[in-house]
């Protein structure tokens, strides 16, 4: 028997989870000196002065296992009662998810019997339908297995459960799906779009900058989300004025005038122009129309240019998609990054 | 009595939510034109050619009601069953909280017979155990309002969920939270820090620049997911290798040199650099170090110098704050903001 509890940790007087544990363990609640002198250093490291004990939430049910928090203030707790195991962690997700990891996953790991084996597999441009009629097959051939379809904006995702002992049904599975799938799947597991990207340019040892105007600037923010980013991305341009297009980007006042901000060639000379003014090896931008105004006829609301430039060739492709200004943003970023992917898995690497 | 349903209303073969509702609600499957065509039609839109109904999702239980999907390919569902109410919703949560908004919030305000308001203030920059000894005795003051803190590392707020009864003690609550906590308040209920600033901006006429180093192009990403920032943001410069800053933003590589590229004096430039490259009224910068590694021990992981410069000034403030690498640049990218909003609190309004 296991029980989670998170939230109501804090110091504040809505917090009232310990004082519950308390009553319902009969345990007394007591002043716990080392949470309060954890709580102080952390508030102090903040520029924070508090000594009063009670907004410092120091008071901890007594005789309960003290779980440290590594980010938070507020500490878990762990305690076994008649024969059921609890674990109580913050609220806050990010501590919650840091705790648990620490705390439960060993626990849980230790105490389960049956072991299972997770792999995801994870595409993005083929819709859920599709990838369901590409791989039926492949399902129908592995019984044992169990495969979900989690289908996100940016990534469709096939989850593959399977018993330890189907280790090899599953690798088995994994190679049929990248044969049907191919350049679709764009990573396993952990795998993140950028990170793909990232490996790609590591891998083949070029350099990459972005200028982005109605992305404005997540593309270059989910590059720098990755440690060691700094190796092959130089920089960005958010290009949200027309002036930084032409003064900085050095896309032409011409072409802006005569095919609009929102066109192939502006694409196109806003990636080309990036690379060259950064000595880049490579450079992609995005330029569209995130909404919810904008659009027009023959520029709907979720048209978007992703264009690509590398020393030997420059091109730029359309997308349209539609849903809420910042999933749209989203969603382009995803198809900027993927166009960098499929590029990336044809180039030839060369050294910066 | 109410039951909502989400997910598994997909076309793949793990998608089972219609099926095990025709057989609880003894209904027939039957296929749904109507749906067959829409999902054909949003498919043929993304490119993909699906004509096989299974895959098409186009089974429905008879005599439901088939609720559109603003957003997706499978519709949700609505039926009422031996005296409870059943909404059944895809479970991609923006499509979940798309059609929630459409179909279940209306149906509750209609069944509902206790109204409540709920007030959210929103702060930043003082952590909860200080908001609470700050509060105390406003809370005292209103006990029939119910005060909750929400804790999270870019905006601690304070819900108020008062009966409508109380609508005047509630307006008096955040009047004296106003005075208690002033300028540490960044917004109330839907507000951001980017919506709070963009509305500074645009009520003052003054246009921005950003110049982001550490944070990597998520400053310009939020700010630009304010519809209408075209209005007053003109750029942004990610400046991830010093090149970049050097050409780009017009540092004195001496700066770099003597001082280092996370210092007071390279966030400096960095803003006032870029600001003047844009020709905008304000430039802000961010430098410092997101982690895990490319920390010493005179300039720890997690410091970042947020730069400000404007025509008549120029300045830039240290922080630390060290969770990890994403948290660090969303808590930063909030510290730039928020030192832009200070400042824009006192600066006078001037044309662009």
């Amino acid at each position: 028997q296991l029980v989670v509890i998170t939230g109501g940790l804090g110091p504040t007087h809505d917090d009232c989870t310990k004082e519950a544990l308390a009553k319902f363990t009969k345990r007394k609640l007591s002043f716990h000196k080392e949470t309060a002198e954890l709580v102080e250093k952390k508030l102090l490291e903040r520029g924070v002065r508090i000594s009063n004990e009670r907004f410092l939430g120091a008071y901890q049910p007594e005789g309960m296992e003290i779980l440290k928090n590594p980010i938070g203030t507020a500490p878990g707790l762990r305690f076994s009662h008649r024969g059921t195991e609890f674990f109580v962690f913050p609220g806050v997700p990010v501590e919650m998810e840091v705790m648990a990891e620490q705390y439960l996953i060993p626990y849980l790991e230790k105490v389960s019997r049956e072991r299972r084996t997770i792999k995801v597999i994870r595409t993005f441009q083929l819709p859920e339908s599709k990838i369901n009629e590409l791989l039926e097959p492949v399902i129908e051939e592995f019984p044992l297995l169990d495969v979900a379809f989690l289908p996100r904006h940016i990534s469709n995702d096939i989850v593959i459960n399977a018993p330890s002992e189907e280790k090899i049904s599953l690798d088995r599975f994994v190679e049929e799906a990248k044969r049907a799938l191919g350049e679709k799947i764009y990573g396993y597991d952990e795998d993140t779009m950028e990170s793909t990207v990232g490996k790609l340019l590591r891998d083949k040892n070029l350099t990459l900058s972005v200028a982005e105007s109605c992305t404005g600037g997540l593309v270059s923010n989910r590059i720098t989300n990755i440690p060691g980013s700094s190796e092959y991305f130089m920089g960005g341009i958010v290009s949200y004025d027309n002036s930084v297009k032409i003064n900085i980007l050095k896309v032409k006042a011409e072409t802006i005038e005569k095919y609009g901000a929102v066109s192939e060639q502006t694409a196109m000379e806003m990636a080309e122009g990036l690379r060259k003014v950064l000595g880049t090896d490579i450079g992609v931008s995005t330029t569209g129309i995130a909404g919810p105004s904008g659009g027009t006829k023959d520029k709907p609301v979720g048209t978007v240019w992703v264009g690509y430039s590398d020393r030997e060739k420059a091109f730029a492709k359309k997308f349209i998609v539609n849903y809420n200004r910042e999933l749209n943003k989203l969603i382009f970023s995803q198809l900027c990054l993927d166009t960098l992917r499929v590029e990336l898995l044809r180039e030839k690497g060369e050294g910066k």
